[in-house]
């Protein structure tokens, strides 16, 4: 089973004060663009894999699916997401997405926001997203780039001109990564753009957009604690047709 | 018209004292990638962009092709390429990959190695393949890696444990990177990994793999002068069909 670390008291306390916590897509820069990825949603049967607090879920009922399963491994993030909806379109459940078990052609869209990189088994995982969605189905995830995953010393140092510049090392070595975001020793898994994207074709996916988020200068004049964002893709956004 | 840089003294005998150009396939590591890329080529009409030295049309005669079309912009390059063969098989052409003009579908692969980098206008270059390549037709192509064109100022840096790691910046401005290589001022195209899958996807191809081709520990251990080339990729290597 995953690293449940939402579920840790001290985690899920600073996961919450996030801004991304409190003040939900408004907080998530990338979302605009994953948006834009999605299928008109009217009437669609909607999965979301790792739901957290489910304002994925809230705001695709709210634009007309037919039907959304929040799916999350965390308890906490299960117990606020119900909380915050009584919409009886909504259903959350608990799962564990490295043994997932999505009923076969149940879903004409899978969707996932930054969960997927916490997963080993993405492959197992890929096949049960291809399995639950319907012929033609959307899936559309985005997880933390590959650029921004790899190195074994993850931050910020400058070039010769004072410009921030982001120190990519042991790209190809794909596994384990252990960074200190929020609690000591939080693990993702890196993989390669090459791997995201040839899984998907191997399972018979077809790709229909790559996106590699970053800031825009802008975003970051707004915002001077994110400095360095505009220089290399923080996000990777795909899209891909069953 | 691409800078030709190919056509200029110094910058063409530099590049034929390359290992690449005295031992061809030999000395391109990552043409074992490239090669598990290609369909079996017995039979098929095969063009080559960028041809150069002529050494992938003369190895596509050799396994079989019924007809391989070099092109190339360097007039110094296609001489060379013309006295190494008489295979009747083989024709070369001098062509200038910004303003190409392929006959519809008279070719059932198009391959181009390391020379799409160069070019400007790479929406009209991928219509032009679409519209040499039969339907069901491969494409196949290599380009320096974006996160190896991106940098400001590329070169290696270390990270606190002394290894090698390459440090990103600029990486969503796309356009011009001047490099000093064999010649000062060689003017490259940045574009990003999102441009060249989505570029395919909105030409109707339908992408078949992707490649981020790094040296492996043991060819950096062969070679000392390609020191750090384990770390992160040189090269992205596609595959698309019509």
């Amino acid at each position: 089973m995953t690293q449940n670390i939402y579920d840790t008291a001290a985690f899920f306390a600073g996961y919450s004060r996030l801004p991304r916590s409190v003040e939900e897509f408004a907080a998530a820069p990338e979302w605009p663009t994953l948006q834009s990825m999605l299928p008109d949603l009217r009437g669609l049967r909607v999965a979301d894999l790792g739901c957290g607090f489910g304002w994925f879920c809230r705001w695709a009922a709210e634009v007309g699916a037919a039907a959304v399963q929040g799916l999350d491994v965390s308890e906490n993030m299960l117990a606020r997401a119900r909380e915050t909806t009584a919409d009886p379109a909504i259903t959350y459940a608990r799962a564990d997405l490295e043994q997932l078990d999505l009923a076969e052609g149940a879903f004409d869209l899978v969707y996932s926001s930054l969960a997927l990189h916490y997963i080993e088994n993405l492959h197992g995982l890929f096949e049960q997203v291809r399995r639950g969605l319907m012929p033609g189905g959307c899936f559309v995830f985005s997880v933390e780039h590959p650029m921004y995953t790899s190195p074994g010393h993850p931050g910020w140092t400058r070039d010769p001109d004072g410009r921030f510049a982001w120190p990519v090392n042991r790209y190809s070595e794909e596994g384990a990564r252990s960074t200190d975001w929020l609690a000591k020793g939080v693990i993702k898994q890196h993989r390669t753009l090459a791997t995201y994207v040839n899984l998907l074709i191997e399972m018979g996916f077809a790709l229909a957009r790559l996106e590699e988020w970053s800031s825009s200068r802008a975003q970051v004049a707004a915002h001077p604690d994110w400095a360095g964002a505009d220089e290399r893709p923080s996000f990777l956004l795909m899209k891909a047709h069953r």
